[in-house]
């Protein structure tokens, strides 16, 4: 069996040492004489380990009493819709478009209320994030709405707006648990679990208890209420059972590896060795501004349409799966997130000089 | 490693020959060198796992090609929603009342429009299937709704309500795949995988093409639209891939054992087993009216609350497990989906037998 680098920007790699976990447990987990995907979500098995992915991921991100952790369903997608059926009190939003991401949250969000676009990267493909230093709010917003990274466009908040009382919500699919967050200055985080945290089918909601209510839009289902789910403490039917308790085993794995200051520390190492190698190429450069790169997600092209696409058939014949970028902005994106080892990195980087040696023409 | 009996009602028993398979796969599935959890949804590899799963489903079960297979998220209660949003045109649905997840679909259709029950076992606790032979369908109802089997009733519609031109729709959460179906009788058949099919955190929807519009209740979400999904064959947002995945390879495993007329055969002998035991013993006995007997959910009691407790007790020492009725019913309950042998129900009689005569006073 041989395992490939695999760069793709979601679902994407896996811990080797969770799916081995995994395998080893799927017949009989734990003495239980039954695969985490046989039990009961209401037995104590289950029960013990959806609390410990809690309470591990409430102790990695240093998560507030004051804030519930849920494990829902529907993706990011569904979120775009949850948050305006749950926060949208005006019907007023203020978003900042930072790319496909969020433009798909803005649309959603029209379906319910008012969507004021109070900046915008569109102009330059999205390659940048804008200004936050001028951004002027609503006052009838309801919440403040970012993509704190931008898996397509490979950019990343390096600092947060200033929103004031306005409750700041984002969307972090791409780059939860990549470094520290202050989460006191969210009033709501989610992520889907596909790309740093599990497989997909699990989606986590990391909200402020105040803004858990039942004054939702009319029509919403009870299934789309933060409050159903906060209130049955995420079983209110039968959840996502297998999926969390690969997220457990990835919040366990992170605790191992020392936490997030860590692992910080370790995603600055990978993305340097590939930014730095890009910022000295004279084939390949990167996409994006240099202050706004994202640690996750690194899009590089080469200028050539042919020589991407030679690249990218090349790097996968050498075991590099997954490194043809988005059709909205060409080229290669290698996505690096916390499971991709650094091992991955330098080979493919070491792969990049080979191909500039023998493509490069001056 | 000792597999027990697991006679959970859902999440439940899955062939061990699949659990196997995927173990072994954990890490390289098929020389893609990574887990299908790491897959992009979009790889060929994961195209063509959804799309022969599709195909598999639609062989097992007949299903008309004027028909969509979807997969979906958010479980059998999100399609208490789903179905009202989507197919009440008039806001009026009739509903027959055969136990608690009836009751939930009752209720969540009510955020939407009027609910119509027209007829109801709850006034002997749903041990029966209310006559079908005078039914009184509402004029303006958009469609008649049933819960094929009960779960927790251990009730199943034997024969349907002739409906005319009326759209059925059914819950088969708790029955899909333990037998033949005529999927024309139905404008809409959904199922939770959980019981009979795969894991939990994904819902099948069969439904009538000519049902899938973009005529749906104002303020529906994007994701809560089947045609959204039947639009995007099951991949406008990641899926949850790995339980599609599973799901495949219980489809898999039921053609190799036959197909759905052969699972109807040996789900008879199984439930049998059981029924014939129950119906002779003098201290066990079936809750349900006996041309009403699910094949899947065996509710059974002593009489006893004492007995139930120490049966239940001394059954779990003996590797038998989840034989705990719900609480609205008491007593004792065996989940025999298809996954389990005909072995653990031969086992499970002959230990109640001897429970029988330790304990059974004249």
């Amino acid at each position: 069996m041989a395992r490939v680098y695999n760069f793709s920007a979601g679902p994407a790699v896996l811990p080797e040492e969770v799916l081995k976990e995994a395998a080893e447990e799927m017949l009989d987990y734990k003495g239980t004489g039954m695969s985490v995907m046989e039990m009961s979500h209401r037995s104590k098995a289950f029960e013990q380990i959806i609390t410990e992915a809690e309470n591990d991921l409430r102790q990695l991100m240093n998560i507030p009493s004051n804030y519930k952790v849920l494990f829902l369903q529907g993706g990011a997608s569904q979120q775009f819709a949850m948050i305006p059926m749950n926060l949208m009190k005006n019907k007023v939003a203020d978003h900042i478009n930072t790319g496909q991401w969020a433009k798909k949250a803005i649309a959603e969000g029209k379906l319910f209320g008012k969507i004021n676009v109070i900046a915008s990267s569109e102009d330059k493909t999205f390659t940048y994030i804008p200004d936050l230093k001028n951004l002027e709010f609503s006052n009838d917003a309801d919440y403040v709405y970012i993509t704190h990274n931008n898996t397509i466009y490979g950019t990343k908040y390096n600092e947060l707006p200033n929103t004031g009382d306005k409750i700041l919500v984002t969307d972090m699919s791409s780059d939860i648990l990549s470094e520290p967050v202050d989460v006191t200055r969210y009033g709501l985080i989610f992520a889907g679990a596909q790309k740093n945290i599990g497989p997909a089918g699990v989606v986590i909601v990391i909200i402020r208890e105040d803004l858990i209510t039942d004054e939702v839009l009319p029509g919403t289902p009870t299934m789309l209420k933060f409050k159903t789910h906060a209130d049955n403490k995420s079983l209110y039917n039968t959840p996502p059972a297998y999926g969390i308790y690969i997220c457990g085993k990835v919040f366990k794995w992170l605790q191992n590896k020392g936490g997030l200051e860590a692992m910080k520390k370790y995603n600055e190492e990978k993305a340097a060795i590939l930014y730095d190698y890009l910022d000295n190429s004279k084939l390949f450069k990167g996409t994006v501004v240099k202050k706004d790169r994202s640690l996750m997600n690194v899009p590089f092209v080469t200028g050539s349409d042919e020589l991407d696409a030679k690249f990218i058939k090349e790097a996968k014949a050498a075991g590099f799966e997954n490194l043809k970028g988005h059709r909205t902005v060409g080229g290669m994106r290698a996505s690096i997130y916390n499971a991709m080892p650094i091992e991955g990195v330098k080979a493919l980087v070491e792969f990049m000089k080979k191909f500039e040696e023998e493509n490069y023409k001056a």
